[in-house]
């Protein structure tokens, strides 16, 4: 920083880590007096939207991209902020204190901020010799592969058959989205079902999807597909094949740091970041969002979770220490939801802690239980089932990890567990700390809390 | 507990904490080795039967009072209780280790559990000289007054009005109830409202009851009914009256120890008991349940909350105990939860922790405040407003107190705070813990998690 100058600090991605970053920079920077000069740098035509809302939109619960947007790019400039779109950042020098643009342009900075999140994996069998993917085919997570799938969606004959590869969120989320289109949908997933959940808790999404009418294919690996020209006929996998008119990529994502390559800065095997809680990663140069790794508290292990909810956190956090605040991002549970919901099945699915596998590495002893019980109390009509898989540590007693599926209102119950989580505290605070009863909401011992207790009888 | 004999266990009470605690220990002195002889009196013909869920019977949500029954007798003397219904206790003498009942059998004990509830508060403006309620007038609490209710709403003109007096989470169901079962009604409180909620949380209750169409008459105190012979015609308080085809009295409930004064137990001028974690009031007497006031962990305050959630855990800890164990019920944060749904009205209660007056008594310097939201991301079609109330300490940053008012999916939102407040964490803690995300269920960041936030930057 040149003295009597302002700081100059690059952002590079408006999403919601880069955005988050540089509002709370500009506001911290008010109390604090440092003078910043935040320019944000993003290859893209948008900024700060939601890309968890994209199957939804494409589901019809949405009626435009644009409600997708939480702010503006004119909104951003309001606030003072140097937004440059369509500008792709090609290379960072972390010595000259530079990056250079696709167009060649220098940008100097006082402060980087890696931003770039995590762009769509698609895989080679996907895509033409140019990169672009073949017609019937995309991936879901920009607004523009938003628009797309709502064009091809519109376009697909009555009868037409979905093939999503991939059963996570994303792949579950389309699933109903196609359903909810009206067409037929087929999951395919190398794996065994969402592999985030416990075999027994994936078995039951597994099963609510069959009933749904989603044909789901466990164990299978797409190899490539079937084409008419450049159209997309058929997608095959090791041992079977099936007919598509349209093709969701939706086998992940992975961090956008190629830029980053040779600039010094440690990236993981995956290309991820690691920064610490107020978001450096080194002298002058600061990351958050989903190019990142987080913390799990838990095991104190890094994870790639590309999460919204971690992005604005930890950009915010970013952002303050940026203009001499001191909040902090002190890392994450492993907490996450999604839902399936089609005709009469409706089904909320939910995750928070470590998973047996992980309990396993970090030297516990880990006792685990699937409880079922009702939403609300058994004569009421709200009652939904729902079942529950605590995990707790036999010697420390400690809550290790709960997972739930079920009806209305099973979802959010996790976030009690990801309360207790984030405490460090045992399965018997869960299983009698004092959570709320009313007929319509719960049973009179929680099921939540049964589900601990239970487990805490095992201990 | 004579040598080679089983200990002689006599409960009190066949309800909620009653039930468990015989259960319970039963269960643990399988583990034990003790051999128990477990006796339970009840004046009343049902047994385990939730209370909180004769509303929505009344409303036509439950078919039959059964289906509030949790357990039969039958059940409890299949397990091995001698359960003995119809038979009032009404004396106790704790240095003879004996019972009387109102028939004037003498039942001896080694052990002595009391469980026996808080029969709603009648005022002498409800009765008749001989003590029975007017004809038209009655409480809502036992299964007994969920039957009587059933029949006089049955027998109501189509535009009869109801007039409930009391605005608590009892009066405020009984209104929805009466709503749905089509008829008109007028809540009556001497307050301003629920008074378990802040002022600025319960006018947004009161602006919902109206909506829905609910008469409610703030600051009426009632001083009596008009009558025709036995049968109520109207209520009038100071400053006005209104015209009651039926009366529904909702003002609170007491303790049933009556049986106990003179018996040397310290009751509080309520006349309820204070058990230890354990379930312990004195060498060989035990209590749980809505006769006995609970623990506030927060400001370690006795405050009386009779709750069936409360009553089903302190009466595990205590069978437990009275067994062998070493099972606790370690207090509670003033968690509950209501609601009130009524056509295009849909409103969830909620709150845990302390009030601004009891901040104050405990010596806090609070800062409180409302926020505003979402219930779901605000693209979505599930998003339902939502209203919090977060207070913390200035000085330790400490979280004291969660209020929510909002749409579907608002109420359950309480578990996270009570479980924030069950630790003793921060309100930062809060704002930046791992609460679930995604589009249907919340907003990236959590509603609850904002209006933490906005709290943490006034401290």
């Amino acid at each position: 920083m040149s003295e009597g100058n302002p700081t100059r600090v690059v952002v590079v991605g408006a999403d919601a880590a880069g955005m988050s970053a540089a509002h709370q920079a500009l506001r911290t920077a008010r109390r604090t007096g440092r003078e910043l000069e935040v320019t944000v740098l993003d290859q893209g035509s948008h900024t700060s939207y939601s890309s968890c809302g994209v199957p939804y939109w494409m589901a019809g619960d949405v009626d435009s991209g644009d409600d997708l947007v939480a702010r503006t790019a004119e909104e951003h400039r309001q606030a003072g902020i140097d937004l440059r779109l369509g500008t792709e950042v090609v290379a960072a020098d972390l010595v000259a204190h530079t990056v250079t643009t696709g167009s060649g342009e220098v940008v100097g900075f006082d402060e980087l901020v890696v931003a770039t999140g995590s762009p769509a994996i698609v895989p080679d069998w996907a895509r033409r010799p140019d990169g672009t993917t073949y017609d019937g085919v995309g991936a879901v997570k920009t607004l523009d592969d938003g628009a797309a799938w709502l064009d091809r969606l519109a376009a697909a004959d009555a009868d037409a058959r979905v093939v999503v590869v991939g059963a996570g969120y994303v792949g579950v989320e389309v699933a109903e989205a196609v359903l909810r289109r009206g067409l037929r949908v087929t999951v395919l997933t190398r794996g065994r079902g969402m592999s985030m959940l416990e075999d027994e808790m994936s078995e039951r999404v597994n099963a609510a999807l069959a009933d749904a009418g989603v044909e789901l294919v466990l164990g299978a690996e797409v190899t490539g597909l079937d084409l008419d020209g450049d159209r997309v006929t058929g997608v095959h996998w090791d041992g079977g094949s099936r007919e598509a008119d349209l093709v969701v990529v939706a086998i992940g994502v992975r961090p956008a740091t190629d830029f980053l390559k040779g600039s010094g800065l440690e990236l993981t095997e995956d290309g991820a970041l690691r920064p610490d809680p107020h978001g450096r990663v080194a002298q002058h140069v600061w990351a958050a969002g989903d190019c990142c790794e987080v913390r799990r508290r838990i095991d104190d292990q890094w994870v790639f979770r590309p999460l919204g909810t971690h992005a604005t956190k930890h950009g915010r956090a970013l952002g303050d220490n940026l203009a001499g605040g001191t909040l902090a991002f002190d890392g994450m549970v492993d907490t996450a939801i999604t839902r399936f919901s089609f005709g009469e099945v409706h089904l909320e699915i939910a995750r928070t802690g470590l998973s047996r596998t992980d309990a396993a590495a970090a030297g516990h002893d880990p006792v685990a239980l699937v409880t079922e019980g009702t939403t609300a109390s058994g004569y009421m009509p709200e009652a939904e089932p729902i079942a529950l898989w605590v995990m707790a540590d036999r010697t420390t007693r400690r809550l290790l990890g709960v997972q739930v599926v079920g009806g209305h209102g099973a979802g959010k119950r996790i976030d009690a567990a990801a309360a207790v989580l984030w405490a460090g505290s045992t399965v018997d605070d869960l299983a009698w700390m004092d959570l709320a009863y009313a007929p319509p909401f719960a049973t009179a011992w929680e099921v939540l809390q049964v589900a601990a207790r239970r487990v805490a009888e095992r201990l």
